[in-house]
């Protein structure tokens, strides 16, 4: 952990510049619009450490799967999220002498990511060995309104010389990846065109064929007054560059405006590539810096009024929570139902820029609780536009009719990951995107999705299930072997009780969902048996024979589920026994003694529980939870907030605030040593959870909210704003007092700790939540 | 399978070329001494598809290890069989044609492997796209007898043309492995010499830093009387060649005679190599070509002595098992006691040219009944060289106080494979170097190995064992989790029946070897306990607790020992079932499915009850045998034998003769498609445990020799010999004889079929070897 960023309630900031953090901040400080990500390198030369990285979304790249040893069933390649054309080059030259952070003395420096308007600002003294010292402050943005463009302004001031300034703009596609294997690249030159004052390159990617054009033009003033300069024009392949230069002055300002566009084959025909990127361009210029981030500012700022949680009491938590907001929004908008959210979103290459389990475990709840729910639907759109992928892939596994095995890590549906133990085992995932259509429907009341797509996944996904489960004769139940649960820290086991357990609730909920479609859809319905070949009769006697006959591993004298069958065979630690050495253990163990011990990587029995809460008592919950949070590491950032969450639902206030606290600043205290890499931009979605799922208490039942809030003793009061079936109702907790405010709708009824109440727009109802003291003094 | 070699008892013939079966024929008609090995690569240049390998002995390359997701643990390189310095150089070009196989039209081809005397000939016509025609005839060895050396006769004839021949000798070190990544040459090079009429070519390894020199010299004949030719040097960076040009006339010959030394710095100082080099060309050049062939050829001859085996009315069986201990004997001397024998020997790249368990479990059965048990002993000192490697690689994995875990793969003791599953769970491996030991005592009677290192071997592997296994309070019972046992096909499971009978069985028998030390040799064992610090009091108490109470799976209702714990949950279903389009299992069915099936891919269970037939009796292994050889897939060149030996044990005639069939022309008639690949050397050694233990029924208890043989169906008659503490006995069985005689030693005591005979040298004895009908009949 390392406190290196200033806490501010809506900023970070760096202060000072550290080359060795560098490529954290670059994470850190990174930009997007859901089209277009940025990490926060430097717009000038820098020859010291950096990770570039420039993503457009939907843009990956096929790269040969690498492994030692082949295993039957393997993806042929793995997608690779792809550093794309750099849009950000201005060079800057003094006389003969190259502005180089690495290289020049730097003063004063400051960093800030403006979180409230998505706005990147640097300023800084820089003195070149000559001993001439310049002033600069920049701006960028990447803009929420026109999301195929970016902006920056670059602002030179000369401290204590005559010279001439010579100022080099220029987009680049002559980039690589950091994960290419032997430093391939992924880019195939198309063209370099300089027209009048505006550049472009247009590039290809190797495999697949996207394109991508990115041009530019600048302008140009003096001491605050616009200038004309003509410009020379530069062009290598895969790169356009104009190049200015000016004499300036001692107390002189040279200013730089660069308007971008960048344009992919996902939105244009190859053919209309150019003239898109030229219109906006177009576009950028007759609106002007100011307009352009003043629009792009007032986006986030509306943007805010129905995400934001603030929390009193505690800047750091703050802080946290809005970075956490700010970035889930920069990744994804729900524009596209082809995109989703990759683990790093657009701020690393690290673990693809792929789709996981995270979207529909994490990020679903959060888009639910602060988006309009076309955005939710959206994902939900994603899996089941990839359903014949789905379907393929368990076909390429052997499994017949229709069954579905969605993938562990794809870009485009199909499975692209290589460890078998996950690839081919890890496949509770399943069960997570059926269990996101019930969510959605659960918190949106949106029964259509049922009829328009999420049957057709559900069936697909219990004819996996009923054909991956088998019947043990020794046993005289069904039985689920060979599977890898949510805890990675075990892997090829027999009856994981989350995955039996999710199984048949798949398979039961489909069942539901075909009742209910048949009943309310009946058009909807034949067409739906007509294209899956539903067995109606058949098949649904099947799965409920599966379901009343499943086997799920459980301890009657511990009262608790069993992560999988044989684990009390394990020699059982606490977590708490470890040496703090030898922590993290995934850094420290060998694999064979991680996969031996009792520690759990992350939420497993307990995933389960935090899903079908409702299906369990208190006392079931608290006895599971007691048994295994102990037994805990938490060393995948998906792991705290789930814990979090349980631990205030059973009063543990302590660890709730333990677990929240390791999920909202993993990041920006670079808990893991690895921000450098990028964000944890889907387990910031659980960040988010934790704090109203958890804190705030907040559940959906019966097409209701309802509240059970605690608060931290460490807190003054937090409230969070929720979006819910087309109303906004603010919540604020303090000490004593949960206030409730519809900010948006007519009325709408709610209940706290059980109690129901009606609250109409505008009107502020006080509630008082009184701890139980015999709970939280455990 | 593919019957392409003509069957003959003592050679292997390929008639006509078929350049489609040219990488397959460069694998079969490998030679090797034990120090070199070679590929049949053609001398002369060859532009169709090759897999060029030569190879020395103890010389490997360190590759970075190649992974899709790094685990903790996993060894920084993989061990790389080297491709090294190709001497076999022998240009031919006739006017401005160069002869080249692949365009040229070729006629009477034969590529014969006469295994008698361990010479590959080659002889045909070829005609030149000019229509000139030239008749080769090749013939090639390396030396068993001055074993660096390698000789070459090439021999042209001029059948319808006068012309110019020019020949280019050579030796080249730019060579590079297939296996490599992204197409890395693992050479640099040193130096290229040319002195007088000789070449050198030296070259150093880019990683560890072996050196090899090649060098050769070559004398020329026409019309078979020695020619002087003045060659004209050829140096290139890491080549050195000499090339001649002669006039020859229709019906005229042309022969060249190449001389060849190769050395590495294995065997000498980077100073020395050169001048050994040069040492041996002067050997070969004193003796010339018709000694060395003439002495290799007895040496040959002498070795065939002691190992034929010789089965009448069965060509191809008999041609196979000549084969089978041929290459053993190209690959395995026992000179040296850092060289192993690898899954390919010298005859291809694939599974690197490391050292694996099949050398403990296979290997030393054959070296102990073939050859001085010096030889078996060597392979003993191996692992005891690598002891403080083993103790190494378990300190990695986080055991202590001296426990040792062998790799899974290695070349100079260091782990070098990267599968999880593998590296870290196969751990019986274990087991078979601590059975190893017992075996080769057991066989010899030499007890001195105990003392001598066999005994801190055998410490230090129970200690293993014993930080390995670990109590379970739910069962109350010492239990293994995590393993791999010999079936692969199953990963990752608990309590595999194998793993923890061997487990308790090696530390059952350290405190056998420890307390025989202890009486025996007082010094020593003072020595051993200063070296281990064995705390006998402690430790063993340890192990005979872990002994008295281990957990082994096993099945009261079908009697069976369970292949791992919960083996019978899974569904039940025999190999007799599986779609014969599906088999291999392994080339069609994904990985997660494999190890869900029941299908067994070689013994397991089985394994176990081979190793230690004497502690079960004959229902048992019956009952064993009969459950899991029908699961059993035998998707490993090492499962037929073990059920072969097993099945002849149980009267089980068809099945031991199936069993046979399959392990003894695996290669020679390619029934797996990967012959190219280079032979099944390890394997090998099955085969010939089939013959004698099998078949013949051999075992050793107590001291002395005992059979029960028995013939198929579709044998006259089959006799082998056997090396069995300085004597050697031949047993011959007929249909309905046996009939052994003492070759070599005074007398010797005999057991056959339970009933004792004693035979004196010379003495020949017949025994009738009924069958009992009621088990043949099964």
């Amino acid at each position: 952990m390392k406190k290196y960023y200033t806490e501010e309630a809506w900023n970070i900031i760096e202060n000072g510049f550290d080359p060795s953090m560098h490529e954290s901040s670059e994470s850190i400080f990174s930009i997007g619009n859901g089209k277009m990500g940025q990490r926060a390198m430097f717009e000038e030369y820098y020859s010291g450490p950096s990770l570039e990285g420039s993503y457009i979304a939907g843009v990956y790249y096929p790269d040969k799967t690498r492994v030692g040893w082949w295993k039957n069933g393997y993806p042929e390649y793995f997608a690779k999220v792809l550093n794309s054309p750099n849009w950000l080059g201005i060079d800057i030259q003094i006389g003969s002498e190259r502005l180089d952070l690495y290289t020049c003395k730097v003063r004063e420096f400051e960093r800030k990511l403006d979180m409230q308007h998505a706005l990147l600002s640097r300023k800084f003294i820089a003195v070149f060995p000559s001993g001439k010292e310049i002033e600069v402050q920049t701006e960028r943005f990447l803009s929420r309104v026109d999301d195929e463009i970016g902006c920056i302004r670059y602002h030179v001031k000369a401290r204590n010389f005559n010279d001439t300034i010579t100022c080099t703009t220029s987009v680049n596609g002559d980039v690589k990846n950091k994960d290419a294997n032997y430093d391939q690249t992924f880019w195939d030159p198309i063209s370099e065109t300089i027209t009048g004052n505006r550049a472009f390159v247009a590039v290809r990617t190797k495999k697949l064929g996207f394109e991508v054009v990115a041009g530019f033009t600048a302008t140009y003033s003096k001491n605050g007054t616009p200038i004309q300069l003509v410009p020379s024009a530069v062009k290598k392949e895969k790169f356009a560059a104009f190049s200015v230069a000016t004499a300036i002055a001692e107390g002189e300002t040279f200013e730089v405006q660069k308007y971008v566009s960048v344009v992919s084959s996902m939105y244009y025909s190859d053919a209309q590539l150019k003239d898109a990127c030229n219109q906006n361009i177009d576009t950028a210029l007759r609106k002007g810096y100011t307009q352009l981030r003043n629009e792009h500012a007032l986006a986030w700022e509306q943007l805010w009024e129905q995400c934001d949680i603030e929390i009193k009491g505690d800047i750091a938590a703050q802080q946290a929570i809005r970075f956490n907001i700010l970035q889930l929004n920069q990744t994804y908008t729900g524009k596209d139902h082809r995109l989703n959210i990759g683990p790093k979103g657009f701020t690393g290459e690290k673990y693809g820029g792929s789709t996981y389990w995270d979207t529909e475990a994490y990020c679903i709840p959060f888009y639910l609780g602060t988006n309009h729910q076309k955005v939710a639907r959206q994902l939900l759109q994603y899996r089941y536009n990839q359903l014949p992928k789905a379907i393929e892939n368990a076909a390429k596994l052997g499994f017949t009719k229709g069954a579905a095995l969605y993938p562990m890590v794809t870009m485009n549906g199909e499975e692209c990951h290589n460890e078998w133990e996950i690839t081919f085992e890890e496949i509770h995932r399943n069960g997570a995107i059926a269990y996101a259509i019930y969510n959605y429907i659960q918190y949106t009341g949106d029964h259509s999705y049922l009829w328009e797509g999420g049957t057709e996944v559900l069936i697909a996904i219990a004819r996996f299930w009923s054909q991956r489960i088998h019947w043990s004769e020794a046993k005289k139940q069904f039985v689920m072997h060979g599977v890898t649960g949510p805890n990675e820290y075990e892997n090829n086991v027999n009856n994981n009780w989350y995955t039996n357990y999710i199984a048949t609730w798949c398979m039961q909920y489909a069942t539901q969902a075909i009742a209910e479609v048949k009943e309310q859809y009946p058009t909807a319905y034949k067409a739906l048996v007509l294209k899956t070949a539903l067995d109606e009769t058949k098949e649904l006697a099947e799965w409920k024979h599966i379901c009343e006959n499943m086997y799920y591993p459980m301890d009657a004298d511990l009262g608790i589920f069993l992560q999988q069958e044989g684990y009390l065979d394990k020699e059982q630690q606490l977590a708490s026994s470890l040496n703090p050495k030898e922590r993290p253990i995934n850094q420290h163990w060998s694999w064979d003694r991680i996969l031996r011990s009792c520690f759990i990587k992350q939420a497993d029995v307990l995933q389960g529980l935090y899903f079908f809460e409702d299906q369990f008592d208190t006392a079931t919950l608290k006895r599971n939870f007691d048994f295994y949070e102990p037994r805990t590491v938490h060393e995948s950032s998906l792991s705290p907030c789930v814990h979090a969450i349980l631990a205030a639902k059973l009063g543990y206030e302590q660890k709730a605030y333990e677990m929240y606290l390791r999920t909202s600043r993993l990041d920006l205290d670079d808990y893991n040593h690895e921000v450098h890499e990028g964000l944890h931009i889907t387990s910031m979605a659980g960040t988010w959870m934790s704090v109203v799922q958890g804190f705030g208490g907040l559940r959906v039942r019966n097409g209701k909210l309802h509240f059970e809030p605690m608060i931290p003793t460490q807190w003054e009061s937090f409230s969070f704003s929720i979006r819910f079936r087309g109303k906004v109702v603010k919540a604020t907790i303090s000490k004593q007092l949960l206030q409730v405010e519809l900010l948006t709708g007519d009325s709408i009824e709610i209940s706290v700790k059980g109690n129901s109440h009606t609250l109409k727009q505008g009107e502020t109802v006080n509630i008082s939540h009184h701890h139980d003291t015999a709970q939280n003094n455990e």
